[in-house]
């Protein structure tokens, strides 16, 4: 089969590699219809992942077809149409009993659980795929999902909704702000509406993007570039600050920004993926009575946000805004790289 | 009257001073009858509260008995034995109306709300105090509980409570963890069990302070001046670190450490008071999924531990190790500051 393959820093390309095999009694082989590239796909391009090793395949979104099953898979079949959960896990363990997949204890061979795919084992950026613990980290897509809307649950959505807006814990009226419009704070923006968010900030250096981010559900917009922004998230919020302020960037600049802007009492999010410390204000932050969040998506409201896709109440396909086929997967790597240029979202690889 | 006078740091004396009057309608008088000395004043002294000016009376935990109500006070009468909250709030509020009366919005004066006892406005160290907000910032005493139980409800028992406990988000079976073993730390180790920590550890660099904790409810002690101590804790936790860690001290180290030893999904509750910013390895923790809280107290929920203190479940007067008369207060300071020698824990200062 063809997959893309991860040469070490800086390295990739769309090589011939041996088809995948069923190594466990739980793992399926699945055909992948249609997958995409995260912003972790570039880190990892750029050394930021060591544990990731040259020849791994990479990629964790994806939707695809059911082809073989593992002799104790008991709830899928060949044929199935299914989303491929960017965390793997058991299903059996305290953190799975507690709905936290990304902990899960168990192991799967030397490679773990949790975030594996196109990390510790081959990913979905390929014609097939091994699935481990296929019974718990695989969806079936209900009829009238299509493939883009229904491979925003492997991992943006869920990622903004429960790390950014369950931790967050936003409730009825909350002004809540986002800084950083990439795909996983419009997917905290697309979800805050579900808690009640009475205002939806989106917060952003490049104004194509805050536009953007009004389509998916922003009430405002502050470009975070002008000088004074900060006053002007205060004075929407009767100079107190928002109740919760998501981070979706992943630098230590928006993570001390989202603890200026936040009001007594509120919750900070952080739901950016960071490569360094960030230096805390604990002296003046004591005081103010907020919590500090943070987390890896478990994907355990997979289910209930397809819910929604289906009822047709969160639309996601909508962050797709450029397709290609398989063969041009170094294209759309290309194109999703340049984002700021091209001003590409989430790109769709599909058969 | 007589009461303890800050003159700058480093200086106080018990001095001849005017006695309070009422300023506002919602004020009353209160003759001091058991006072005491918090880590805070001692912060007071170093000078490290610079909005505490010369001439300012210390102190803001006490109780005593009205002797005189302003005009518009409506459930207190002269006589009435009551615990002072350390807290000042108007309880009309939006912050008020979500308990969060730290971070009361109405003016006091010029003096703000919140925490201004002993800090912006005169305190409890004196014969007399005026008490403003009184309906809303003073709580009756049962009969039966002691003035010195009755006064770890102004500040310590909550503070362990609501900012260690609640916020840290104890629930049945936990393990929690407590750095630190001062007054608040233990008042933690008292409560941690009202929401059913099965197992309470505590931790401090002092042997002596950690046998005393184990009176006052913890089932392990960790002296953190052993080498090796983090793996100790975790050799009790599965390998996984404390569901809780609750941070009593206020310095880096003691906070970094609790973030070594929280398990993934667990709560990071700071409870101490810092000087100065901490390296939080948000580089390392983003994947952990564990929240970090941090506040000052609301006596919101002084009411509910007094009847606690009435029943007999809670014992907080345990927590006066030595005992002074108002005419001894600059030898209970002495006694205070000098806790590592002396073994205080709470100092009673009384008529």
């Amino acid at each position: 089969m063809k997959a893309l393959v991860y040469h070490g820093p800086g390295a990739k390309s769309w090589d011939e590699v041996s088809d995948p095999v069923i190594k466990e009694p739980t793992d399926v082989i699945v055909r992948m219809e249609t997958t995409t590239i995260c912003g972790t796909d570039l880190h990892i391009l750029k050394g930021d992942v060591p544990a990731v090793t040259e020849g791994r395949i990479l990629g964790h979104e994806g939707v695809g077809t059911v082809v073989e099953v593992g002799s104790s898979v008991a709830t899928l079949e060949a044929g199935d149409r299914v989303i491929l959960s960017c965390v793997s896990a058991c299903g059996s363990c305290s953190y799975c009993h507690q709905g936290l997949y990304s902990h899960c204890l168990a192991e799967e061979g030397a490679s773990g659980t949790g975030w594996i795919f196109g990390h510790l084992i081959d990913g979905t950026q390929a014609e097939y795929v091994r699935v481990p613990f296929a019974d718990n980290s695989l969806h079936k897509v209900p009829d009238g999902v299509s493939d883009e809307a229904a491979m925003m649950l492997s991992d943006i959505l869920p990622t903004g909704f429960e790390i950014g807006v369950r931790y967050g814990r936003v409730k009825p009226g909350d002004v809540v702000a986002v800084i950083g419009t990439g795909p996983v704070g419009l997917a905290a923006i697309m979800t805050a509406g579900l808690y009640g968010a009475s205002r939806v900030i989106a917060i952003d250096l490049d104004d194509n993007r805050i536009a953007a981010a009004q389509e998916f559900g922003a009430s405002d917009g502050v470009n975070s570039g002008v000088e004074g922004w900060e006053d002007r998230v205060m004075a929407m919020t009767d100079g107190l600050g928002v109740d919760v302020a998501i981070e979706a960037v992943g630098v230590p600049t928006t993570f001390t920004s989202c603890a200026r802007i936040v009001r007594p009492g509120g919750t900070i999010a952080n739901v950016g993926v960071h490569g360094e410390s960030v230096e805390l204000p604990l002296h003046e932050l004591w005081i103010k009575d907020i919590a500090i969040t943070m987390g890896l998506v478990s994907t355990s409201t997979t289910p209930m946000l397809l819910r929604l896709v289906a009822q047709g109440k969160l639309q996601p396909a909508a962050l797709v805004t450029h397709r290609f086929g398989f063969d041009q997967m170094m294209e759309a790597y290309e194109t999703f790289s340049r984002a700021a240029q091209t001003r590409a979202l989430k790109v769709a690889i599909a058969r």
